[in-house]
């Protein structure tokens, strides 16, 4: 593509390259990101020039996690504009690249909202471009922002939880700084145990079928010097039977009214196994992911993917045999049943950790409660 | 190896090569094995002269799977027997290939039992060998037989829990004609299910970290044209709370006097989901597995395998570049937890359907009583 070009990383060593970053060479403003597909083999950076480039990256999961969709999002709208191309085209085709995640849609609308208001203010594009970007350096740095006060909230709730420290903590996917402006999410807690002295483990599930923990998650607890360990998503039943999980620390990519979390396909079954144990589960997710018009956990739409993220392995080293690109794994013709995320009911969830409060035990009237205060704390 | 060599297959398509065969060609008897470690890209005969190379096969799990196990190490004895090797020197190095299974050790006992007590009688080390040979072959033909009475008893089990028919049976790992004389334990009952015509769908964990339900049972599937959808093993979750999966049907690599079950890793998180949703979950296994020497589930010695199962993953096709002769999928210096198996509790344990009996409620009185029947049945 021509529009979606990738820059290679000097060496191989972890680097503190950002997730995402704008940037204003003289051929014109760009959107660069990590792509996290090559990773943890190579970082290498991909370069988007339009928002169609965008839409393709986040498709491809080169951009991925609730939190920095939304982020991607509003620059995918600042690019469009600052370029010249449609507003409203780019945000629409933004908005719909994937249809779990409300971050994204939410991002997006903000971008063009500060677009719109401003063309109608002063009739100037290139103004209206300017206050587009000034929209998505905002929520990037109030991501980050967020990410320390949900680190913050999350280590307390840990500690309530938890008076004898030494957390031995499970985890699904990736929720750190690749997913975020900040440190992340349920990440971000771990390391701020970490950092406090209180965390003994981190248990990473492998997170099947893209492997976000393998990949992502060891590569982010092996760059903070935690003591980690990968197990296959199997293996962690496991654990819970030996007694090794003192909390399960995940995110969410979208939480309806209700307090239904939607979170990557695998979180429910922990949420199960942690209820039978008598384990906190443990949601950290900026309010941002709270989406009020989705009522509850039916009612949200769960991605379905392509079949060959199952019915064959990616290895980007590898010769290309199967038609997804990857090496096949299963007989020919194999259908896979695919959803990327699954939905947990409140009733499975010990906490909601959000920036503005945490929420225990999750109800409709808690979180609606704790989004009202937000809101006024935002207008005042 | 010299003393195993590959013997490669016609084509691709899918035969009705056996897991395991005894041959006697003019160079002296051998045992062929079908690599499943290459399937379903290949299909390799393996081909072994002596024990230590089918020690070699069972740990690298060229063979595997509890009842084929067995059988494999009654005909190594009798492969070291009719070769003039030391038979128990042969007996002791296969009944510790690998740890978890009883199957394999109670093979190794009875090839080694009847060749002591021929050898004792007529004094002739040939004799001895022969001897040695038919109680493989016998085990061999049981475990075929078994196989069929499995069937038979877990479809009328199926069909009292389930009077609407159209089963939706979850299974996990593999648990057919590659590992069994027969049609094996799990796979067998789906099977009987399917000619009876009352399955509706077989939805197939891809098991990781080995991939034995996408290589192994998808193409036994296939093979049989079941209709089977494939799934990660994080996705069962989904099917559960979409109501969509009517039973759960797994083997087993060690049953405890108590009724505790050691299966694969990933089976003790199915049948904590099963119980959530109230489905039933039902293990499938010989008699032979049933261990009266280890009396609970805390007993039963859970192997612990390589971490670059987890950190890697095999690709047959890939050039390799891991330690473990895989690619990398996880930051160098990542240590894993890999368990083999894991242990579910009689509680969790709908009925465990053998050969002989279906024991439920699965308790240890109804297990021993059922083994004692078994007992009489053969004395008699």
């Amino acid at each position: 593509m021509a529009d979606q070009y990738a820059q290679s990383g000097e060496d191989n060593r972890p680097t503190e390259i950002p997730a995402i970053r704008w940037e204003e060479p003289p051929e014109g403003p760009v959107l660069v990101l990590l792509d996290q597909t090559r990773l943890p083999a190579e970082e290498v950076e991909l370069v988007c020039t339009d928002a169609p480039a965008l839409v393709e990256a986040i498709r491809s999961l080169a951009v991925r996690g609730a939190p920095l969709l939304g982020i991607a999002g509003a620059y995918g709208v600042a690019l469009a504009a600052a370029r010249g191309f449609d507003v409203d085209d780019a945000a629409l085709a933004l908005a719909g690249a994937r249809p779990t995640a409300v971050n994204l849609a939410v991002g997006v609308r903000r971008a063009q909202a500060a677009y719109r208001a401003e063309l109608a203010k002063s009739g100037d594009a290139g103004e209206a471009a300017v206050a587009a970007l000034a929209a998505a350096r905002a929520l990037h740095r109030e991501d980050a922002e967020a990410s320390a006060r949900m680190a913050e909230r999350g280590l307390a709730l840990l500690d309530e939880l938890l008076p004898g420290g030494g957390h031995r903590i499970l985890t699904h996917c990736n929720t750190g700084s690749l997913v975020s402006g900040g440190e992340g999410t349920a990440f971000a807690v771990a390391l701020a145990a970490q950092r406090a002295g209180r965390l003994r483990r981190l248990w990473v599930d492998e997170t099947r079928p893209l492997l976000q923990g393998a990949r992502l998650t060891a590569y982010e607890a092996a760059r903070t010097g935690m003591a980690y360990t990968l197990l296959t998503d199997n293996a962690a039943g496991s654990l819970f039977a030996a007694g090794e999980v003192d909390a399960v620390l995940i995110g969410a990519d979208r939480i309806a009214a209700d307090g239904s979390v939607a979170n990557k396909v695998g979180s429910y079954p922990l949420a199960v196994l942690a209820r039978y144990h008598h384990v906190p589960f443990i949601v950290v997710a900026p309010l941002t992911t709270v989406d009020p018009d989705t009522p509850d956990g039916a009612s949200i739409e769960v991605e379905q993917r392509a079949g060959f993220e199952v019915t064959e392995v990616a290895v980007p080293q590898a010769p290309v045999t199967g038609a997804g690109g990857g090496v096949p794994v299963a007989p020919l013709g194999t259908q896979a049943y695919n959803p990327a995320f699954d939905v947990t009911p409140p009733e499975l969830v010990t906490a909601i950790v959000t920036e503005e409060g945490t929420v225990s035990p999750v109800t409709a009237e808690a979180l609606a409660e704790l989004c009202g205060r937000a809101r006024q704390v935002t207008i005042g």
